[in-house]
């Protein structure tokens, strides 16, 4: 096996820890276009934003010519509880591969939320107490935000009330018991709980729920309750900001043993990991310093990058948040049910599409088979039994190392580990049973939730 | 918050991870009592035990005077894939208890596995590798021992079948669905698959199964197929060996800033934690060098260091293994249904009982409410979702650091949480529930089981 002079883990010094987020917008020359008001079509002001978000955590989200933002002590010391992550050189996988490609892979699973999700839900929970705030609201989907914001929330003693999807609710009890071990409240969404929730219940009776639903309602109790704001693990600006500290660190870590990438490959469901992934190295390419090919992965089921539309649309179901331009494939879009794991969203963060519209980016689908065969077989060989949201990045990177073995290449391929998998065993379990299968939407599904996109565009 | 100059997290190297395991055996003036053959009554030889066991893990059994055994290559290669862990300085946990005293744990949850198993199952996995052997057999409980050799096995392309009792197969699905994963064939015990299990079943139709008889099953189907072997995840001296990598880990994290550990407290189930853990600093202790109080911390519902008898007993139910002369309930013994979490085995290792029977170490059991009480402290306070077996120390721990505040003692203390609780969320959600008691076994239930001992006692 070829250990060079690299450890299997790179492991940054906490004196090495970034000290500030890099806000990639500051080096755009175009720059991502900003939320809409949906009853006045104008941009979104601070003070709107405001009876929705913190104020700070607002202000973030509108900032987009600051490039390094101070990471508060508070946060800082929080991070270090469970930061550094290992940026892992994926020596046992070269081998099994036989290729010539040298894999790394920054690994944000090693923390009780299991993802990297927990990097914003801490800086988000640290400015809703500064700003005095009772407490947040919040959607989870597969689970992993909302276990992080709960996880922040009850170290700041913040109230914590996440909606989430009905179908995780029943289908993992395991995750809403980790919520609750953190204090947080948990509601199967939609809900009766809230006036959007019977809405859509009337309409719908019997459904098993949507983020874009569940965002509603938690927008909806977070604005009617005196002390609480809504918070969001995804999408926005805000996010990919605090998520920067993974790229930060990645690039830290790389730049130590003189290490140049060739390509960058995450997953994406609504941006939040790869837009902190490659953030540092996105803003060489922006300064024109340097070039990598960065790589966006989406399920086949859900694929707003390869088949959406750049368009403004609603980031909601109930339509009561601001209208975002991104990639999008309709908000009326939901995945099959027979899809496993996150990156269900129907839309793309503003600056990974802005990002992807100009061309600094690529993306690639893939089918969620196709995902699972590389998760069981990354999880044999290197040891950590990945999300399936995760594997989507391991897939194209094993892609990437087998095309690298028929070339010669010895190319440098990152990808990010987002988390582990262990809250999604019974996926796993239809995967071995041979009962997992492939759903593709048809161009029909895709014009049909686009034709109700807002009709500004 | 103090933090002094100790970061949050200390990881060693890789070139400073131990390059040998430490016997303590090797530096104990009185040994432990060697393991008997049931028909005999004479000390079992190493022919004996081959039948049963790998050759190389037998020499190492029986091995009492090595002091350092080399940890070979392919095995520390793969150590390097989720080591050196973490020695943590609980500053959090400190700040929130108002204590004076410095608490270091020493992390092993960081791995697929879950828990510190995945030590001594590579090498057990290895060690039958280099023999020839098509594949292994062994028995699991809560499921860690399990999922760490299905992983290890699957490294070295070995056959794994498991007996997983029955109780834990059926509550824990998701635990086999991570063994399959690896590839890992997994039984309910007690089952038809074997003579000793159609036995048990005949006897006690319905039953849920035991350890115990997990053990003898496997043992059964080792000796029956032509080229496996049995292997085991605790209470052997091999098993002990193996894990002393987690304290000697320690130990040098600890030396790297000069600080000495007042006492060091484990979990103690079978003994595989607690005496890798305290290995080198019981060794100092042997050789007079320092001193330490070591605590071994077990469940109220299982107590075979507070309440047991120290002599000769059955290691299984089926009375097909080597007698061994242990801290024991008898092995008869199973502890209430009620009882949550691992810990469950009905005697301790040799080793570690010699030792408590020399005044060496002392002995504390705790009931499981105050155990879960502690574990959700600690992961709202710290971060981490424990173990039910690891939160045995931690409440301990958390004891003693309370006992400081009184006394405004500055003690350091050193616990080993051994994993994470991902799996365990069925007893975190009747704890939740207020659903949980306690079971303390009567007078009447131990002296029960006792009269079962072997005769030559």
């Amino acid at each position: 096996m070829k250990t060079e002079n690299i450890p299997y883990k790179i492991y940054l010094d906490e004196s090495e820890m970034p000290k500030s987020w890099y806000n990639m917008r500051a080096d755009m020359k175009k720059k991502p276009a900003p939320l809409l008001n949906p009853g006045t079509g104008k941009p979104m002001t601070a003070e709107e934003l405001g009876a929705v978000f913190c104020d700070e955590l607002v202000a973030q989200e509108l900032d987009d010519t600051t490039p390094f933002i101070e990471i508060p002590e508070e946060i800082r010391a929080f991070y270090k509880m469970y930061r550094p992550s290992p940026l892992v050189r994926a020596y046992c996988l070269e081998e099994k591969l036989g290729t010539p490609a040298k894999i790394y892979y920054k690994f944000e699973g090693n923390n009780t939320s299991g993802s990297h999700k927990l990097n914003s839900a801490i800086a988000q929970a640290y400015y809703a107490k500064k700003q005095g705030l009772k407490g947040v609201t919040t959607e989870t989907g597969a689970g992993q935000w909302g276990t992080a914001l709960s996880m922040a929330c009850s170290y700041f003693g913040l109230d914590c009330k996440v909606f989430m999807v009905k179908c995780s609710y029943e289908q993992k009890p395991f995750r809403r018991e980790v919520m609750r071990t953190y204090g947080a409240n948990v509601t199967p969404s939609p809900s009766e709980t809230t006036n959007i929730g019977k809405k859509i219940l009337a309409e719908h009776p019997g459904t098993t729920g949507s983020l874009g639903c569940a965002i509603s309602e938690a927008v909806e109790v977070a604005v009617g309750s005196e002390g609480y704001r809504y918070v969001l693990g995804s999408v926005l600006n805000q996010v990919l900001l605090h998520q920067s500290v993974i790229g930060l660190e990645t690039k830290a870590a790389l730049d130590k043993y003189g290490i140049k990438p060739d390509m960058i490959i995450g997953c994406a469901g609504g941006g939040s990991n790869l837009g902190g992934l490659i953030a540092p190295f996105m803003g060489e390419k922006l300064r024109g310093e340097a070039d990598y090919r960065i790589i966006a992965v989406e399920p086949a089921s859900c694929p707003s990058f390869t088949r959406g539309v750049y368009a403004y649309d609603f980031c909601d179901t109930g339509m009561v948040c601001p209208l975002a331009k991104m990639y999008t494939l309709g908000s009326d879009f939901i995945p099959s049910p027979n899809h496993a794991g996150g990156l269900r969203y129907h839309g793309m963060s503003s600056t990974l599409s802005e990002l992807y519209d100009q061309k600094l980016m690529e993306a690639r689908s893939v089918t969620q088979t196709d995902v699972f065969e590389a998760a069981e077989y990354f999880a044999r060989v290197e040891g950590i039994l990945p999300a399936p949201e995760s594997s989507h990045a391991i897939r194209v990177a094993i892609d990437e190392a087998l095309r690298c073995k028929e070339t010669g290449e010895e190319k440098t391929i990152v990808f990010g580990l987002t988390g582990t998998g262990y809250f999604d065993m019974v996926a796993y379990e239809k995967f071995h049973n041979g009962e997992m299968s492939d759903y593709i939407p048809t161009d029909e599904d895709l014009a049909a939730a686009r034709a109700k996109l807002p009709k500004m565009n």
